[in-house]
């Protein structure tokens, strides 16, 4: 992910949208149109705790069972990092999750994701995006 | 809001810059320079607690009532998806604003803008600017 | 720092993972990694608390010092606003400080970057960044 100076611009912002919606479909909770933002084959690799859930039914069916009984959520998205390469990407970027508690909101988790992004006929779409969790830290 | 890959990046950069300026000027209370973000007859539309403000004047008497005795604070803006047509532009982005209370800092609210955005002679301005509050959410 | 309509996006990408690795590298604690984003006279300016830190061997220096007895952190980054003028630019962003306290995650500290920015035959690098913080706010 060096730095480029091509102009590819009209990718990146695509990718950049994407990004957003990831977040934006799941704190709307709809899973449908959240997997869909995966390639047919694209894979969420959760690391130890999670595992690599992959294709487009697998995906909408572990959101549904990972959301399913948490608090309303947002996710913030910033810190992105994108390169793209013709029809291949590659993006890091952090996110943190907010959520409602009983009281006051809270930022309950943060981490960062590492994707490799594909550019099919409708669009840029995740190839594998790869989640990692920062804090809380273990320690 | 599809994908595109035509190369509109300086206006998706000035539409970004505008984003950033819309919290950097409420955070210094610098509402005059705020208002101005707006087109003209731009509007800032918040829903049925606020419902629509329009005009630049109108748009500053607002901000200042809404912040006069509220605690220091930060916009934090993220998630921005951006899609520009020739003079007109749309967006969505998530804001979270994060006050200064008695003891510690603290995510007061959560939630998302969706904007539409037209290119002036001067540059690109708010046309309209919907405001959603996401969390906390109404139970 | 102007709107600008040139095509000068992929400087503008470029940058956005300059601005993406220092928070990134600082979590990390790659101190050596991080003061490589400087531009080799390159100045972190921290105000009256911090006064100014020149060159690559004084930042790492800097950063092992500050964060060395600090629990685990990330830095949430947005708010981006980029301007490119030929080969230098300036840029304007928020941070965040997100802590691990004892029993949960805390929004330490808040503030914004003022950017001088310069394109290196290695690629862009911060020729002086000025860190604000303004929250918790002087009252």
């Amino acid at each position: 992910m060096g730095d480029h100076g091509r102009c590819d611009c009209g990718d990146a912002e695509a990718i950049r949208g994407l990004l957003s919606d990831y977040g934006r479909l799941l704190d709307q909770r709809d899973y449908g149109a959240w997997a869909a933002l995966f390639a047919p084959e694209g894979e969420w690799v959760g690391g130890e705790a999670y595992g690599t859930i992959a294709g487009r039914e697998e995906l909408a069916g572990f959101a549904i069972r990972e959301f399913m009984a948490t608090p309303p959520c947002v996710h913030m998205l910033g810190n992105m990092k994108i390169a793209v390469e013709g029809e291949q990407a590659d993006a890091w970027s952090r996110w943190m999750l907010v959520e409602q508690g009983d009281r006051a909101l809270r930022v309950a988790l943060a981490g960062h994701y590492s994707d490799r992004l594909v550019k099919l006929e409708g669009g840029w779409r995740f190839l594998r995006r790869e989640v990692t969790l920062d804090l809380p830290a273990a320690r």
